[in-house]
């Protein structure tokens, strides 16, 4: 019976592990993590599905990953407890865009006509308008938990320095630890670009809007507004005048966020890498056995976008039709 | 100077009463009601944009009141406590059903695939998404009143038997009695068409829906899920039976429903008339003195469609401009 380890309680990570287990429903899995929702990166995305700030060489594979998440939320929307919803909104630019790849994906996607563009001020030249869907991270990641813990999942805390600490328990390691790759496969292709944002209740919103530097995004009960892409930034302290400028120009974009009440505010640092890293590698110990890892990180701010595909495509990485893991 | 009074408190009523005030800046202008928000029909409505169990037989005059009201409550959008905000969502029928002469006011408008009608079960045969506006009516009425009362208008409360009570004291009478119009000015083609709905908290709706029976429509902290339309039904008795049906039937259409909590239950009786009556009239009382009565009721399930175009009706037809009241 195979023994696997997956490193990170993020989203991709109890994904990783709850996608394993469905198709692997004999083997032992088990979790490993320092720290645990709601203290996680994870819980501070919007949880909001469109590619956004990531990088990947196989357009087919990253369209299919795309497709295979969005599918997976939809699926999840009858589940009263995982936390998920369809959203529609505006995605404007300053600048002539394509129409995006994912286009097709979404529903009733439409351009916006200039008047429209002209009624958020700001001065767009392009937008969409459609219907997405929308995943609250912490809902969701409680949701999984309970999921794997039901069908016999395993989790533990702990803090991992290197792989080769774990090829005597384990013969499999998906390792998806997000920033956390810098120091643990020693990746310098891996970096934050850090987001500021703040939460707060404002009710008459009812649709997302994002145009590139600003943002406001639908949770359930609160919206998510945003913020800040700083590039190679690790500063998590709360800058007070960046959060009053990030309320102030949704404001003149959003009429409906006026007299907002702030819930409260927050920094996250979005796992950006160069490449998403969604690929298979063999280690070997001391001795020279062999140990499996699949890494699974780099999701830069598509985490939401992404996780479920990149679950799936772990599994198939592992080859389990094959080999009868 | 002109001393005008308007019958009713409602949203009709404080609507007129606003119009009045600002064409006329100096006219003494009472409103006078026997009930007040929030125990009004207007309370109980869900304050959404789209013509709905209305009759009129003049289609460009209606029209324009349709229109007058949607570019109204687009302007309050950005008053953070007047309670409007743009939604988006779907409008379905078992029927074919042709493009609405209101499809171009509202935004995106768009029919609906196969496809996405078969998404929500119920054998829906054609459908719409769009963007319209809904207003909170006893949010609204609450602002509307603030306005009303700081620019020097009053309000008193008191129940009137006859038109001509009030003869004596008002040269204007704007009549906004909704279904009290039955017995105040004995008219038989008001009748009621009961609706029964519930509040919920919803928070992962957000969207509208409405297939002519069942409906979800978004206020800014709860939903409204309705309903029913009994014609010529006077009793605003919660049925139990109803309301458990009305959840039953849009959880199956709106799964981000599921779960929802039950928040209250109540009944509107709407005020409906076989045809929207918006008119002017003379009266005479004994000695034969005049009076001016604007009638301005039979709203049906269209209240906030047409408010505020009544109400710029209303000052119309007083013919402000030509006799400098």
């Amino acid at each position: 019976m195979s023994n696997i380890v997956v490193i990170g309680a993020g989203i991709a990570g109890i994904s990783s592990a709850l996608s394993l287990q469905r198709s692997l429903p004999h083997a032992k899995i088990t979790i490993l993590a320092e720290k645990f929702s709601p203290h996680l990166t994870s819980d501070i995305a919007a949880g909001y599905w469109m590619p956004y700030l990531v990088s990947f060489p196989q357009p087919d594979l990253l369209n299919r990953i795309c497709r295979d998440t969005f599918e997976y939320i939809s699926s999840l929307v009858k589940k009263e407890d995982a936390g998920a919803m369809w959203q529609s909104g505006y995605d404007v630019s300053r600048e002539e865009r394509e129409v995006p790849h994912w286009a097709s994906l979404v529903k009733g996607f439409r351009r916006l006509s200039q008047e429209e563009l002209d009624g958020f001020g700001g001065g767009y030249k392009s937008g969409h308008f459609f219907t997405t869907l929308a995943l609250e991270p912490t809902t969701y990641i409680a949701y999984a938990t309970r999921e794997f813990l039901s069908k016999g999942g395993m989790i533990r805390q702990g803090r991992v320095k290197s792989l080769h600490e774990l090829t005597a328990e384990f013969d499999t390691i998906i390792n998806c630890s997000g920033l956390g790759a810098r120091d643990l496969v020693g990746d310098d292709q891996v970096s934050p670009i850090r987001g500021q944002v703040l939460r707060v209740r404002a009710p008459r919103v009812k649709h997302f809007f994002c145009d590139g530097d600003y943002y406001c995004l639908l949770n359930s009960n609160f919206v998510v507004v945003g913020g800040t892409h700083d590039e190679g930034e690790w500063d998590t302290r709360v800058n007070e005048e960046t959060a009053r400028k990030i309320m102030e120009e949704n404001v003149k974009r959003i009429p409906e966020l006026k007299g907002a009440e702030i819930i409260s505010h927050h920094v996250g640092l979005r796992p950006f890498r160069t490449s998403l890293r969604i690929e298979k590698e063999t280690i070997r110990n001391a001795e020279g056995r062999e140990t499996t890892v699949i890494h699974n990180y780099g999701h830069g701010g598509s985490g939401i976008t992404l996780f479920w595909g990149c679950a799936r495509r772990v599994v198939e990485l592992l080859d389990i039709e094959r080999s009868h893991l």
